[in-house]
């Protein structure tokens, strides 16, 4: 039986924290309580940290803002990593000009808008506008209308070879205790098989999420791999990605891995994470303050 | 390279003739053009012949009603067998008493109803009955708004452990030349992935649609599976299906697979049909008229 | 949860028994201790029985044998549906012709050869012989050089269009407390994605299994599905196949699923067992002797 | 349809390139006929180059070695970017101590060595070592008995929570024109199934390798992904990795994809090339000699 160790003693080993953002810092009931005091003790420890986030719903400025409005207010845009802004990298570097057609809210699509391209919702694309598709987007699950929308974009796919991006991986998310959500990831994974095409993929547990997060730190100072840990609820996605990328890993108990559970599905999938703690949680006492 | 071979001609080697539907007596056009000729032949000669169809859409006398008002006159409700009518044996049969949930319009779930069961749109299951739920159907891809109703049936089937059945395997069908449209076996699909649970499904390339149409030849004559061929547009549910329950099958290449990639097709997939014909249309002057 | 239930009270409720055979009946240990009273009970009521078995690697009297062997006599070959007679029926009706190349032991090549067939291992195929291959089948995971053989395996299908049968659909089986032993139903698996072609296969939880023993029994006598009853230990076969053909079923916790596990796996599959019993062992009390 | 272009034209426009080995360099024939003038061109133009390959049977010392025998003397080791190299990145990051059993040839488990880490052949794992088996590779479909040690792994894998490499995510290569060899990628999937974990693969399409070669140049030197393009023959590796990773990206037609095949396999998977080139020689003309 896999030891559940405290959080504190095990992120003063290393100099940069990233952290998955719901199951660890947020559910759908708020922050996680208490988490505030882990921002504070790694600002006062000088600890660098990101949020490594499968969410390409919102811009990181406006993901920063819901962290605000809960109270939080340690993290900044620039501390957020997002599978939306490799899609929006994917785009810069690949396609150069004509339409980007997308399902989601109007909000996930502005963040991706890049100078030369126009996105549009899949809604709007007609017989006069489909040869300048020249790629499309699945941003989330909200924005548009299941039926008619998921349709068409079989239909757009069948006439248009394009690269087809999905901005998040996950194929559902927490909505309450009992009630999930049906996610953009799922209803891509539907669509892939039926249209026959072969999508690209952003968000944990992909090497090219932790890549990117690496990279940005790198551009401002030096670092190794074995100086940060990745923190996260989901085995799948956060311990798995973490571990293939080379780094330690924490498995919080605080979100989709119970307590009661965590040591089954470790020893079923084969996915064991370097550390498990109840949550990310620093505790005051522990604080010294 | 196969022969393309006179349709006539294969028929009269056999004493029944299984059809598909789509792709083989219509298309999303209508007739296809001519068909009704092979039904005079076939009533001519005496053979026997039923409809073989993944369609949970409606009851097969709203099937054959659909064929009369194209002008096929030959196909009556009793010619009809479909993954509908396998999913009202499996109620039967193994679903007591209570509610069957159900996803399609309410043609679909009238065809259903067995005395004892109450059908029930997943849209109307609520907190008050989820309890007495004690399956859940996929029917049609029409009649529920995907949005709310995908989204309740992931998390009814969270909460009840009950047999989940897809009447319709197929994953996309043909609307024009150029447009398909989601089938309930795509969505169907995605649920399953989403919820982790294992579904049942009837339909071709299933076994126990050839065995419900051999029992209820067999009910009144005796027949062996070397007098009846199965015709069918599709590989991998008319020509795979057949060949496994131990048919002979032609495949025609009116509908899903096109004169020009017949033959590349049965090398990738390695399902390799008895026959290959242009279409299942008797010629008049193969007649004798 | 689910009440654990007295085998014999189930039993009576019946007129015919279907039994798996590894985990119900017998063990990697030999025979589940006490099943020759289920036996004799059955004798003593007149009950009908068959093992039901994704068992290709011998022929039912060499099955039949090996219970003799282990002090149970009641098993005759006439009880015995295999996978392996469902390949046999697949080949006497669909292969006119020529050689059957087969992946397995002579034993279970023997059993399936018919006439006008002629079975060869793939270790013999060779250039001079591969055109007049009109078959190639999946029997057992012993009996031929893994490395050798499963290479020339794919290179066959590479250049023959012919049916290819898997006649055990296991993945896995038990050696021991601690072992298995990797199945010839998943390396076909390897094979079919490597040769990029659709298998047949053949055993349970496929329909056309429960069928043959059901046309069995019908050849002699009337019966419907409600009086039959399938006993198996393992639910994504044994308890889905029985359900889906519409049989009430049992599940016994002496094989595959383990005591502790069966109610968190009912509820993680959604395939739930008519009843739930600790073995198929109907204890000496109860029979009143 | 796309237009085949000229291959000097288009490395004219990049600063490095990375090439593809097997259906870009060389074939099971030996070297692609006149590759070695595109090295000539590269060195006289000062293009830096590597080979990002999915090879992790042999080190790049070895791997270069077998190309100076062919007499491209241009590929030094420092040049080759492989899966083993990842793989060995993996072990040195994340497996501190301990046996790491391996399926391969004892060559391709000397290069994965590393300080502190003891390898071992599968079929050496025994209940003496079995609990400082830490890790568990694949590196090589060859120096090990496929039925005893596949079956070996498997029972390794439900004693031991560890990580499992996959160094080479290819399911077969080729070895004549009509024959392919089963690969270590496509066993590694049969075993994942059986087994029930989760492995970690290295190999194209992965992010991982590109950004290994990625690091290995902005180690000297700057540069964007802009500047480089990826050279390769199949387009479910080489080219969607190295789309997705964000490079431009050539497909030629001397492997994997046949001349007649291109197009209708771009159309199907939606996998596009940036530019379709018959081969990677650069023609002497070009040179300007």
């Amino acid at each position: 039986m896999k030891r559940i160790e405290n959080f504190k003693s095990i992120i003063d080993k290393y100099k940069v924290i990233f952290f998955d953002a719901f199951g660890v810092i947020k559910t759908y009931q708020g922050l996680v309580p208490g988490i505030e005091k882990t921002f504070s003790y790694l600002e006062k420890e000088k600890k660098e940290y990101y949020i490594v986030t499968n969410d390409a719903s919102r811009s990181p400025a406006q993901l920063a803002q819901t962290y605000h409005k809960m109270g939080l207010s340690a993290i900044t845009p620039d501390r957020i990593v997002s599978s939306g802004m490799l899609t929006k990298e994917y785009l810069d570097l690949k396609v150069k000009d004509g339409i980007v057609a997308y399902l989601g809210t109007s909000d996930s699509a502005h963040y991706i808008e890049t100078s030369g391209l126009h996105t549009m919702p899949v809604s709007q694309v007609n017989s006069s506008n489909i040869d300048k598709v020249n790629a499309l987007i699945f941003l989330d699950d909200e924005g548009f209308d299941w039926f008619e929308d998921l349709n068409k974009t079989v239909n757009i796919l069948r006439k248009r070879t394009i690269p087809v991006i999905v901005a998040n991986t996950d194929h559902a998310y927490p909505l309450s205790v009992t009630d999930v959500s049906i996610a953009i990831g799922g209803i891509a994974n539907m669509i892939e098989r039926i249209a026959g095409k072969e999508f690209i993929r952003f968000g944990k547990p992909d090497s090219q999420m932790f890549m990117f997060a690496y990279d940005l730190i790198r551009e401002y100072r030096t670092i190794t791999k074995q100086e940060i840990v990745m923190v996260g609820d989901t085995l799948h996605t956060d311990i798995l990605g973490g571990n293939k990328f080379g780094l330690d890993t924490v498995l919080v108990l605080s979100g989709n891995t119970l307590p009661n559970d965590a040591e089954a599905r470790i020893t079923a999938t084969g996915i064991a994470p370097t550390y498990i703690c109840e949550t990310a949680v620093v505790e005051l006492g522990e604080l010294g303050f």
